[in-house]
């Protein structure tokens, strides 16, 4: 066995080096103690390249076996966490090949043919991502599937519907749940779209031009599940697209969490008291011990921040690099990584949490009793009457304020109040003055009324079966 | 013909209101002078409701008819310029059925009906950007036919492939090109995504609710080219997640622009001197008399800028609203017109210019050969020697340390030279040293020999066609 | 009169041009349609440069002469309407040169002498922006006024202090309204320090390097009221720190006034009810006859995105450009102005609009009567007593779990119910469960003790005056 | 000694709650895994609060001589590793309380009177925040120390000035390097702006609105060395304009570092040539025998957009919030700890590498003689013979024109080719003609002529002195 360049590479780069890299740039410089994270696929994906090296003859079957081997026991260190990290080999890639050596000598050395830091690197993080994809969008589903929960016990809540935080109409609590069920489904689909963007296969591009040894870069893909192969050499090793791509669906997925999360802060708060959350979701004050708050919809609600913050990050990173591969790629990782631990964690605890949301139907029926929500039952009431819409608008805008002055409902206005605003008002006007006469009303497909609701739930049901 | 109320709205909002907006309200508040651009799509979105009120008998035929004749009118007025948009009427919704109510009276009044603006101005934004959508996929084609073309011209080119902007190996200048046109190609996919998730029908949601009228959302769709329907009307009236999702498509489409934007500024310098730029995609300097300065690309670049921007305030505008509809969406417009613009104007010009790109093959060519590029080769070569690749590396160092010292290319060196460093070397391997020798040897699927550039070449044309 | 380079620049931009710019190229640099604004600022700069070239004798005391009368009538073309801007002229800068050369001939051509375009725009866009920051200053003034009228009318009115949105402690609506004033206060200082940075004089620079002739940089700086001259020419023309410093204070208080523009649009919420807003601050709905809608707060809440996005813009913009003056830089403005314009007429709405707001002073104080918002008051209470503040803390949170079961405020608890919980307690704890037993004991700098707010009233009344 | 409420915060969080938190929960909301990092700000807080309470009255002398003894045993803890930090207990503030309880019993207690820890983290940020700027401060003057070193070695280096990545005039490589000084030296002052923004007092907000402790307030601020106190208790409590105002100096910081970082790769660059950087601060290839690539530079270009994204993220957390405190803000802390990391490490990096720069003073001066950098001059020439500027401008365009034909400079011309363009030229055209002609001629104050490069060092050097 020849002796071991890597493990000389504290006292120099290589050969061409006259002196070591300074303490401090070593420090700056490397990765390993964040890239370490995805040795599993860092691994993956050696083992793939070996076997189709062995399959073209590039290296021999008892190479192909040693580098097996090897792996196998590096894997079992690494998860026994007796593996020993070492800055001075920069990154996870080298520390793992650098380990290998040691372990099986030449056929080790022979691994790298054919192969770059710079694919390599860029395999690891496509594969790293693609499994943590299909962790996070079960967790969309299941998202999903607790506001379902909730919904389905619902349909019937009625709930002050809000535009502008001005009391709009009536809606149904399970109509408002089922709102961020599409939102998350949307961003189901997002995901997928990303997935098929990451699940491509950048090993084979070397350095940055493709390599002289004959690779079976297809082989390497079905190997590793990839759906393709990177097609140009320079664009696989330098492109991070995919990346602010995924940044990208993390954002808006955290954007519509801060959403529900703001209207969980809300519901809770003693105003609104909507609902109320199981103790084992809240936290207390050190000074107020009256204290119960919504710190994980809170603090769900700021996470949004740092999701947004990464993409802006990924971004400014990128702009403007010349091709191909720059050392500015390695800060690719670290906002892709907590991103991903954010997403991962928020979906988990807001799904988890949706089902310790205890509705207070008499708060939100009363509330929505509040603001005139049937004044627009009222303009349609006229309209089928014959008045145009517009026009029916203007005369229950007279109506509200009478009522407004008189402090009443329009509901409790005596109908010859109602009358004098226009004449074909009825007895039956009443029935559409209700909160649950509006409710019903609104049975068109997406709308409120309970059977639409109905439908909608088992729709989704269906969908996420 | 009853009374108008948008007529009166410079006095009060509506009859429940005691006083007229405030002057700088109703400039800070109005969006007219923006959104009217969006005319098209508001006026076909009102036909096609108006369609589908008819056929549910919701109004009359001649209501129908009316409503037709007044808004082929209002077309008529907005396309000759005599068209009078009123700040008092806040945005393009009022505008045109105020002046459609005042060209053909009660009929203009009942156009509204099951409807809302909150469902209005989702309908207009969606319909509006799907039809830029279109115009933007065949200018992200034109942008890569453009790069092809280039790239047909120049397989043979031999360009110094960079990574760390230190020379690397020669690449063919037609596969660098081809880098850039894979990253469209990912951006035209995208974009097919987005479009997907844009083109659904929010129309029937009216304010959030849904409505009491028997409309058929569906036939809306259809008649307006809709993929299908907003299931959840709170949902169709309040996200505007398709509009973030495309900032992000185009944020990304940018990033890409200001990678290629700097390349080609670093191309045109003197100290690269890799390309010329044809006198009419260049301007001049106000005291410098010899300048040609390649504004164009610069500018794309820094247009990277502000479309990252918007992406941004996007995000921002959207982070912790509760549903559904607020004020704050209006802000979503600015942005994505100016996105679409920007993106649409630098497509375009860089697509041209592209055309107008000459390059210097000399210059490339006596570029590549410093900076030791067919270093890997010698690797490889030594590797097919029987060498391990990390011991072929570590041989490899030594030479190129001699080269330097004795201010030689590796070609230059004799062949003893080379011996010493290895005693495998022979006459043959100054056939690997040069740099066509270097380029066709990268024969790998995505490599950069010309055999496969010119492969890759056919495969995009055939796709494009 | 020689003829005039700049009337020809159609068709080539110098005599080294051999064709023109393409008609998409010209429409895609030329910033005319934007920079015009800058016109004021353009021809301050000129008279000032043209005055200290005079004193210098580079040009004659005709020429000098010439300049003034042929830029008095610019000013009364461009103010009356009848300068014609042109597109081929590109921007402001040469807009007005080639004007003046028509008017003076070669005095106008003699005004760029010692002058480049690249520290004429620095100059410009500094001038520009300190105008724009003296009217910003007196109206993050007004802004702390007007609030300050709301606290002095309500120094007595009590609202419930939230965290977490949960009710806490009472506070004084006027101690709620100073924390925006501290705010907008910081703004201020802020604005102050930007002022200092934007304040130096880039002209002189010339293109990058300074210039041959003999010019009196200070001279201009006094004219022009800078405070100093920039020390480096290279640095001078290609930094736009000032302008990101400048972004970056405008979303530091867009932030603030989204802050604010939540608490309104939440506290107009029939759940809340805690104000109301002058009809004239309001807008209704397209479909609902009852809305009320605080679009103003809303809008203004939003409008904060689009300020972050143009800070993020001109980061992203500025990020690895290498020195000096790039193309890129161009893209400074049009973030750059609607950053300002952003701000100016928020800043002057909300101030108008904190003169309309209605408290509701019984809802105000009804709200904080839920939400045991005097438990800490007990527990200091208990402190008071001797006990350590840990084990009082966990004493009150008892009596309130037991005040919630029987669904009362630990007011209402009778004397020997509350001394079960520590014996301590005694009939004058009843004083400090009050609100306004609570509210005047946090008699501490800075607390919400209305003795307190009046001397920060005071305080502030003092400064602003 | 009674029992500890915070031993048994695993069981529920007080007496108020019926269950623990959710593990899920548990490690959602925990920050004492990051904040740890302040404990020092938050043992010397709680000792001046402590100190203050008993200078009060409000414990006893005892009770402080304990809270001493204690703080001091619990820093030995930490400093030896051996305080044991616990997930249950949330946050430094709880963790280290608890100890201290468990170590001195009922002063430990005693020791949050008056206190929440709302005001007590607002107070651990801004002093652990203090501190890091008074360490970021000296690295921006080490900074301008190491670019001032390198500037006095090199006033009479030429290198070529470009705008536009063209040459456009020869400059002082020095005058280049004075450049960057500007920069960080306005960075100091944004530093020096920054710090009077952190240094004000939030504790004695307690949780929003003051205490009924007669706390003294300005006795705790002298204590810790702050400027002053804050004025408002629930701007003290929710504010952090100060974090964004530090990310913002940050983000501009490291714009200008990616800026100096690009030109050094460029310049490293085969292409320029212009420097070499010493093997300590250069990375190799694994498969690229002869790389040697400048990763520092790259890195910290790349970091410029991990800073720009915490920009982003605070703004985004922050947008929009209510009063006072909620749960968000403690997603400041990450970001802002990061920010600080990377700006330190980035500044003292890149002041060591600097050292390190070898300028190769043929090539630069070689570049700066393509691209006819005295065309200027020549252009001056020629005013100073009597023609207006902008007409000398043309004729030099000709010139220029001419030589580019012929393959030569404009000094290459001879004098009657010169004379054909303008009569007036003469023989000493040839000085104005040189690159040390040029160069010596802008002699303005902050102009490029040597004698002007020595009077900034100079000034430089008096100030950082």
């Amino acid at each position: 066995m020849s002796s071991n360049q890597l493990d000389k590479k504290s006292e120099a780069w290589s050969a061409l080096f006259s002196e070591p890299m300074s303490d401090l740039v070593k420090r700056y410089t490397s990765s390993v103690f964040f890239d370490k994270r995805m040795w599993r696929a860092d691994i993956a994906g050696s083992l793939a390249h070996a076997q189709m090296l062995a399959a073209q003859k590039i290296i021999g079957a008892d190479d192909l076996a040693a580098i097996q081997k090897g792996m196998a026991q590096i894997t079992q260190e690494i998860e026994s966490g007796t593996f020993e990290w070492k800055l001075d080999l920069e990154d996870v890639h080298l520390n793992i090949e650098a380990r290998l050596t040691q372990l099986v000598g030449d056929a080790g050395k022979r691994l790298h043919t054919g192969r770059s830091r710079n694919d390599q690197v860029a395999t690891d993080v496509r594969l790293w991502l693609r499994e943590e994809i299909d962790t996070l969008a079960p967790l969309l589903r299941q998202m999903q599937s607790a506001l379902l929960d909730v919904a389905a016990q619902n349909v019937e809540t009625i709930l002050p519907g809000f535009t502008h935080m001005q009391v709009a109409q009536p809606v149904s609590f399970a109509h408002h749940m089922l709102a961020y069920v599409e939102m998350f489904a949307r961003d189901e689909e997002r995901l997928a779209d990303v997935r098929r963007r990451v699940n491509r296969l950048p090993l084979g591009a070397a350095a940055l031009a493709g390599t002289s040894y004959p690779l079976d870069r297809e082989m390497v893909a079905r190997t590793l599940g990839f759906d393709g192969v990177c097609q140009n050499s320079l664009d696989a090793v330098s492109d991070r697209d995919f990346a602010i791509e995924f940044a990208s669906f993390a954002s808006i997925t955290m954007m519509h969490v801060s959403r529900l999360a703001e209207e969980i802060v809300l519901w809770m708060s003693q105003n609104f008291g909507f609902i109320n959350l199981a103790d084992r979701y809240c936290t207390g004050s050190s000074i107020m011990p009256q204290k119960r708050n919504p710190d994980v919809a809170e603090l769900a609600r700021g996470k949004s921040g740092r999701v947004v913050g990464h993409l802006m990050g990924l971004l400014t990173l990128m702009k403007g690099q010349p091709l191909t591969y720059n050392k500015d790629n390695q800060e690719d990782k670290e906002p892709l990584f907590d991103t991903v631990d954010t997403v991962r964690d928020t979906l988990r605890i807001m799904a988890e949490m949706a089902g310790g949301i205890v509705v207070k139907k008499e708060a939100m029926e009363a509330a929505a009793l509040k603001g005139y929500a049937t004044a627009t039952d009222l303009a349609d009431y006229l309209v089928k009457k014959g008045l145009p819409f517009r026009d029916a608008h203007e005369v229950v805008a007279h109506a509200v304020k009478s009522a407004i002055q008189l402090g009443v409902d329009l509901s409790e206005l005596p109908l010859e109040s109602l009358k004098a605003f226009n004449a074909s008002i009825e007895q039956d006007v009443f029935d559409v003055l209700t909160l649950r006469g509006s409710l019903n009303a609104r049975n068109v497909l997406g709308g409120t009324a309970p059977v639409q609701v109905l439908k909608q739930i088992e729709r989704h049901r269906a969908r996420l079966a």
